[in-house]
């Protein structure tokens, strides 16, 4: 069965002792925000999540979306669901206030992302693109188009898609052939054929706005000819009121593994009506604001399917009776032992839950540096901030996206056949999981990002502002009695990374190739030595609260130190052969010659 | 588009070059075989398995089974494949030449089976039950029984079930409650329900013969009182012809992630006339001969979807044409690149290449030994054969399997967004795949069984016969100088494997939770430290052959050393984590108290 019972515990712990949020409410923009609220809107969430998207996650899975005549109907209980959604106010959390948006920081949304994306990752899709979209039109959206689309898009009254992949190209958005032709007046006349379009045609909102890439009649060839336009569903009027349809129409709805319940479609633009967004020639700059808002998203995604994972494979092995404890039954007038008693179950709901905790502390601490790069007036503290969320956006879309794949795996595994079986809902958890390595930028493509972009960007500049912490916290606590032994691996770890960077770097530099044959296992290795880091820290502050703690509290902080444990001694391991395999450079993978494969 | 051509070449080298196929020429049962037959009877099945079974693999996927009326339909094609199946002999290949078998070695019929899993995994698991259910027969049905139905399950006139699971039980059968009556004459009657039964229920064929695990009325609780019956659909007349339909009834498919061209079915017998296999109350080991079997055709099954996800990525990556090389592009008048000159797509391909070649080599090794184990007059040859293959059949179901599904997911990967998508079928490998990690024995029930029962069977016995000729060969090859950095991997490796064996065993033996807790990963590194032995020896023998090699071989032994060096350098380098995180212990997995998951 699909169980959840919101983290809130957890979230609190990330948000309030682990991370100092303190430190983001003395930001002006964050001046109306204390945790008490922070934890009311969370708890709110919960029960929303947990009681309307919940029930309708196998519901979007065994139905699917449906093109009848051009027009997506989306699964029973969608549209109520989306109507609760925004009537809730939860298209509009981290909204700026401007626009009518309630301001909190995107640490509170990112929280209340892993809620929905737990419970129903299809229904997120859509809500989640609109967000994305609304990234790129607040940065690069001329002061008309921000003021007259973003307050319906932030109440949900209109909902948005990005219109990039084309058959030809994903990843090389280069080729891009849709094209736009100047009307004469600020328009745009767009044509082109678009795929993969996450909510691009659905019955949710009764309008839809398209970011769309194309090409400008002058565009120079490749990445450095692609515009941005902005193309509805319905032409409104200056009154918002909805005028003419736009050619714009979903020719075909893709079928997939997963996220059945979200209406991915292939789209035609028929000189369709559009406004640019951002400077001619450049969409591929807005295009990637919207690109790293959306990683960060599919990340949390990841953490949302690892916890729902985790929560639903921990009730089954509670429940599921087979076999007896090695050691001798523990409960030995059921029939069997109940297989929560075995060390390998027990492996694999220990690696899901600390994915999930780990991811949920690594996340938190990038969605506060997005929130000080956003909104602090401090400019040092917003470069170190805007470094720091660079550097980490594609290892928490890597690996926070692998970890919910492995996790959803794990939970299948723990139910053994009935894991298999459609009605238990958790091989719908490893179908919907698997697209979030894929889309926006498969892992790999993040990877390369991390090892072509982000590391040599400022000349090694945003490395320092993980690196340091690390080693600062390793030289403080080293002598520790306590912690000696944790820290040591940690040390050992940060090492491996630091002897990796130099290794991609150095070799890097003379070829390329040597950078990217490195590229995934040193993406792990860095977020394998940040969660590390943030395990060591969580366990100092258990150790701290736990002379003074009672029950739950106490129960939670006994719970972490096994955590960590858990993580020193099965997970941060693998950094060992992530090393061995960075060090030995391209020559096993580009060796063979294309022919021979 | 999945795509599969027989990999005849490498087939021929583990067969003839790494393992000495002599060898089991020169066994009496296989004097009629030799090299040329085996070529022939593989370029057949090459043909077979390729123009007949793989079109109808998304066919199969597409469709699924139907059931109406208590009948189930195959998907389209199946029937037709089948018969062509039977009428070409492949039903028949290394059954027993007495019941009209054609003898040939299992090593021959399990390369067979690899093409069969490679191109339609759904169809192989009609044949595939009758053949696991024939080794149960064999070794245990009466000789009535065996000279009644072995040659008509042979013929693959009639086909089998193995009806073991039900609703409460699936690891733990001792907890079935199917009940079986005697009535007198030497019949029973059998009342029950049974889950989960792979093609208990079908149009393929006449007949279908039930082995059925079910308790007899002075049964002993628990494992010790299950016996074997064998329940017939139809109720064969003496001149096996039939007569009435027995009351076995197929009350539901169950609907699953993947393999839907197979029918899983829910059985119910009512009072079904059946026959006792073997002794009263000695079901057990009647279901060990066959599901021993079994285990060895599963990881067989991974090893058939690793081929075909890689051929199916490779085609995929040399066509689709995104970005540039990291070096400059290599193919300046094309829009693009082909993704194949990217080091992480190789990386990708490279997997799931050496997850294949490296398998095939294992598999065979085993394959080998069981034909030796089955028909040497030898005793002390066949009891190291029978330790060998009992010591490696947890390691071939589980990690074969484990790196089936890795390589799959590795083919949706490299596909992108398309692979996600369901026409290019890839997906579809990803969803096969992941069932084959669960059914007979889930992954974790496999290396129990190994840190469990194998290791400590005869005092570590058959441990030797894999430590000994690995370390040999250490010893042999050590001071070459063409091989010394390879061999010092490997003695590595070996050092590994041996001191977490002597981890589990000392460990185990005073708490059976520490052998639980390092099973998994135990697995795998024997896992590892074998297919290292076997790279090690391809690359000597490769090196030995190049000299004189030309066209087509030399390129193929060039490739070994390519392949070889991948794994040395990016797969290996694993075996360092196991070991670290076996020598952790259970601590951290079993402290948990159960009420804080």
């Amino acid at each position: 069965m699909q169980t959840y019972n919101a983290p809130l515990r957890d979230m609190k712990f990330v948000l309030n002792e682990l991370h100092d949020f303190s430190k983001l409410t003395s930001i002006p923009a964050f001046s109306g925000v204390d945790a008490d609220l922070v934890e009311t809107v969370l708890e709110e969430a919960a029960k929303f999540t947990t009681r309307v998207l919940l029930p309708l996650n196998p519901v979007g899975d065994t139905e699917g979306c449906r093109l009848e005549n051009g027009v997506v109907h989306t699964p029973t209980g969608f549209k109520e669901a989306y109507k609760q959604f925004c009537d809730g106010g939860w298209s509009s959390v981290s909204a700026p206030p401007e626009y009518g948006g309630q301001g909190l920081p995107e640490s509170v949304g990112m929280l209340i992302s892993e809620m929905i994306c737990s419970t129903n990752l299809s229904f997120g899709l859509y809500p989640g693109l609109t967000a994305g979209a609304m990234t790129a039109l607040r940065k690069y959206g001329s002061d008309e188009l921000k003021s007259f689309y973003l307050p319906k898009m932030i109440d949900g009254t209109w909902s948005a898609s990005m219109c990039l992949t084309e058959a030809q190209c994903g990843t090389d958005l280069g080729l891009v052939r849709t094209k736009a032709v100047p009307q004469g007046d600020d328009s745009y006349a767009v044509t082109g054929s678009k795929i993969f379009i996450s909510a691009g045609e659905h019955d949710l909102t009764e309008n839809i706005i398209h970011l769309v890439l194309a090409r400008l009649p002058d565009a120079p060839e490749g990445i450095k000819g692609i515009s941005l336009f902005l193309v509805p569903k319905f032409l409104p009027n200056e009154d918002g009121s909805l005028g003419a349809r736009n050619p714009v129409v979903c020719t075909a709805l893709e079928h997939k593994m997963g996220i059945k319940g979200s209406a991915t479609c292939q789209i035609s633009f028929d000189e369709a009506k559009g406004w640019l967004v951002g400077a001619p020639h450049k969409g591929m700059q807005a295009m990637f604001a919207m690109m790293n808002a959306e990683r960060l998203g599919v990340g949390i995604q990841g953490l949302g399917i690892t916890e729902v994972s985790y929560q639903s494979a921990v009730s089954y092995a509670k429940e599921r009776l087979q076999g007896r404890a090695l050691s001798g039954p523990k409960y030995p007038k059921l029939a069997a032992d109940p297989i929560i008693v075995h060390p390998d179950v027990r492996r694999m709901l220990m690696t899901m839950r600390v994915n999930a905790e780990g991811c949920r502390a690594l996340g938190t601490w990038v969605a506060n540096a997005l929130d000080i790069a956003e909104h602090t007036e401090d400019k040092a503290q917003r470069r170190d901030a805007e470094d720091f969320v660079a550097l980490l956006t594609p290892v928490v879309k890597a690996m926070f996206t692998d970890m919910g794949s492995e996790s959803a795996n794990l939970a299948v595994q723990t139910y053994g056949g009935h894991g298999y079986i459609h009605d238990h809902g958790v091989e719908q958890f490893a179908r919907d999981a698997r697209i979030t390595m894929i889309y926006e930028g498969t892992n790999g493509v993040q990877a390369l990002d991390l090892v072509g972009r982000k590391l040599p960007a400022h000349m090694g500049r945003s490395l320092r502002g993980l690196f340091h912490p690390i080693a600062d916290f390793v030289a403080e606590h080293k002598e520790h009695p306590l912690f000696s032994k944790m820290i040591e691996g940690l040390e050992r770890a940060l090492g491996a990374l630091q002897l990796s960077t130099a290794h991609v770097a150095q070799k890097g530099m003379a070829d390329p190739e040597e950078a990217g044959a490195a590229a995934t296992d040193y993406l792990r290795l860095m977020g394998l030595v940040s969660l590390a880091y943030l395990w060591a820290r969580t366990v100092t502050i258990a150790v701290s609260k736990l002379g003074a703690a009672e029950g739950p509290d106490k129960a939670f902080y006994t719970a972490k130190l096994s955590s960590a444990r858990f993580f020193y001694d099965r997970i941060l391991p693998e950094s060992a052969a992530l090393y061995l395999k960075i060090k030995s450079g391209k020559k096993s993978l580009m060796e063979l010659p294309e022919d021979l494969f």
